[in-house]
């Protein structure tokens, strides 16, 4: 049976299958760095979107900070891979999950968490107690997201009086994530919103230095407002992440400032009806959160899911049509530009690693389902 | 660090988690069994639903005839479980998946494929050859889904025929798969539409055993159309899969016929404000393609995706809203039943099978991610 191997090419790869162009993945990185040298801002990559040790450290050896993580269970295959620093960037609650937590501060003392809440702080400073550990916090503030966090300004700052009361807890700085405006593609309407959440951000940050709070951490930012966050000197640190690989629903907002890194190759298994084709990825390979997955190179042609394991694509009357009509036969394979990469990497297993269509690496996707 | 145990109860898991509640899974179980009594149907479930040995051999101990997967991959999965008489329902295509198909053919010779054309056929008999195993077929007929599937009638019988001149394929019978019809939620209106399809489908039986080609397997159906399917004589097997767990989308079909046992636990990690709180199960733990997941027994509570790893929970003013408001403090757990139970289960590695809130099996989802 066919096992993939490094040096093999894409064509003998079975379908559906997830790639990782790495000429365009290693130019999206450059093209972050660059865009923001001229920030004292770095850059801690929200891992979440890779999911994967090997690009994680990848990134590290190019200048990140570190990384951020959603969840414990994410926290502990980075922390393994190697990856010392690192922010988990969702409050964390329940028993089990603070045991573990407890657990992997023990082994890696520069594992951060955010709290927004009182009883998420009590609670977190319980659990580090019965092991002896301090843990570095971060407050998270609502910059107009409306996810988690509390106000800015005073909210914020109550809960950091609070924080001083618990020995095991030491807080250094605070999270602010405006996830609402990552997709706005109207660039200067997503920098004036990201600018009104930068203000009560960075507001919030010296009402707390002036009450003799340390905020060394100011950490924010998607791929979608890295850069503006990063123009304001009170922000330490950005948490991009789906710059490295982009998706159709990120580039509708972007442009073509990063490149479409991520495809699954997917073949075609039957061919119905002359303006009809079905191929092997569905609900499992692609998802649909953010829309459909478009196909490469395949201008004219549609793609949307057909069932759990099935792709339908259509095309329109004319010369294209004609064209790809032709191309379109039983076997054929085409690649698939997801809508959203976080939501379809968690669907599969492995990366191929791909230059110029041979395989230069296969790397586990570690961190997938890691939802606890 | 917390290892979930048999006997544990609900409250002791870390979440999110997939739960079964196995009292509602048997009832459904057997309700299904109890609607097909009457019919000659057996009853092969869609195992690309459970993903589960452990479910797939509780089907078959329960009368099933042996199962429907999607693809390779997932019969090699269930092979191995030890379900013997397994059809793969998507057509298989490319030199990986045939090499694959035939090594597991060899040592499992009642793994039955579908077929809808003469390049398919070609390739399968060619794959065989070379193995000197033959293989069964059934031709895939389109009876109005307009996805994959030959035309009924003489398409269907052109096919036949061709397949008649390969040694190794052995025509067994017709799959034909009314998907467009499972979630009509008029049920007069699906079951007219469902007898459309049933007499495209038995006509082309007619037609295949009139000129002189076995129909042994005529194999059709889901959950939503099973009972009308069965009830045509010419029909000997239905493929229904979601009947088992349910979701919220057959469920505004169907009404309350089947009972809804699957569940993902979740655990409130913030209350921002009086009529909002964040979970954290989100996108990466429930899948959307069928709309939002329900909280249960948590009337006027309304749950969406929030991210990948956050859920909203969000509820109108009033009596039950300040209920709610006073329960739902963090730490809080819920249950959400999902709108669509295949992809849901794609997300999780893991079913905790429970009785009365306490875990009485845990089951791997063997064939999570069995996309090849």
């Amino acid at each position: 049976m066919y096992q993939p191997r490094v040096g093999d090419t894409l064509a003998a790869l079975d379908t559906p299958a997830l790639l990782v162009d790495l000429d365009l993945m290693e130019r999206n990185i450059a093209t972050m760095q660059e865009r923001l040298r001229e920030s004292n801002a770095r850059i801690r990559p929200h891992l979440k979107t890779a999911k994967c040790p090997e690009i994680a450290r990848l990134l590290v050896a190019t200048g990140a900070i570190g990384g951020c993580v959603s969840k414990v269970s994410e926290a502990e295959v980075m922390a393994q891979a190697g990856i010392e620093d690192l922010l988990i960037t969702s409050e964390i609650v329940g028993v089990p999950k603070l045991d573990r937590l407890s657990q992997l501060v023990q082994k890696h003392r520069q594992v951060k968490v955010v709290v927004d809440s009182l009883e998420g702080a009590a609670a977190l400073n319980q659990a580090m107690e019965r092991v002896q550990q301090p843990l570095d916090i971060l407050i998270e503030v609502d910059v107009g997201q409306h996810r988690c966090g509390v106000q800015p300004g005073e909210a914020a700052l109550q809960l950091a009086r609070q924080l001083a009361t618990f020995s095991f807890l030491r807080l250094r700085g605070v999270q602010g994530y405006e996830g609402h405006l990552q997709h706005i593609a109207n660039a200067s309407e997503r920098e004036r919103l990201c600018r009104q959440s930068m203000g009560l951000l960075t507001a919030t940050v010296a009402d707390l230095r002036a009450a003799g709070f340390p905020c060394e951490i100011v950490t924010t930012g998607g791929t979608g407002t890295a850069e503006i966050c990063a123009s304001y000197p009170a922000v330490t640190e950005v948490q991009p992440g789906s710059f490295i690989f982009m998706d159709t629903d990120y580039q509708h907002a972007l442009g073509p400032v990063y490149a479409s890194a991520l495809t699954v190759l997917a073949t075609v298994i039957s061919r119905p009806a002359a303006q009809r084709a079905i191929v092997d990825a569905g609900l499992k390979s692609l998802s649909t959160d953010s829309g459909m997955a478009q196909p490469k190179g395949l201008p004219g042609v549609r793609y949307s899911h057909f069932g759990d394991e099935h792709g339908l694509l259509e095309w329109s009357d004319g010369e294209t049509a004609g064209a790809t009509a032709r191309t379109m036969q039983i076997g054929e394979r085409l690649e698939l530009v997801p809508s959203h990469c976080d939501t379809t990497i968690n669907l599969h297993d492995t990366y191929y690693a791909h230059r110029h269509g041979r395989i230069e690496a296969i790397w586990l996707i570690a961190a997938r389902g890691k939802v606890q």
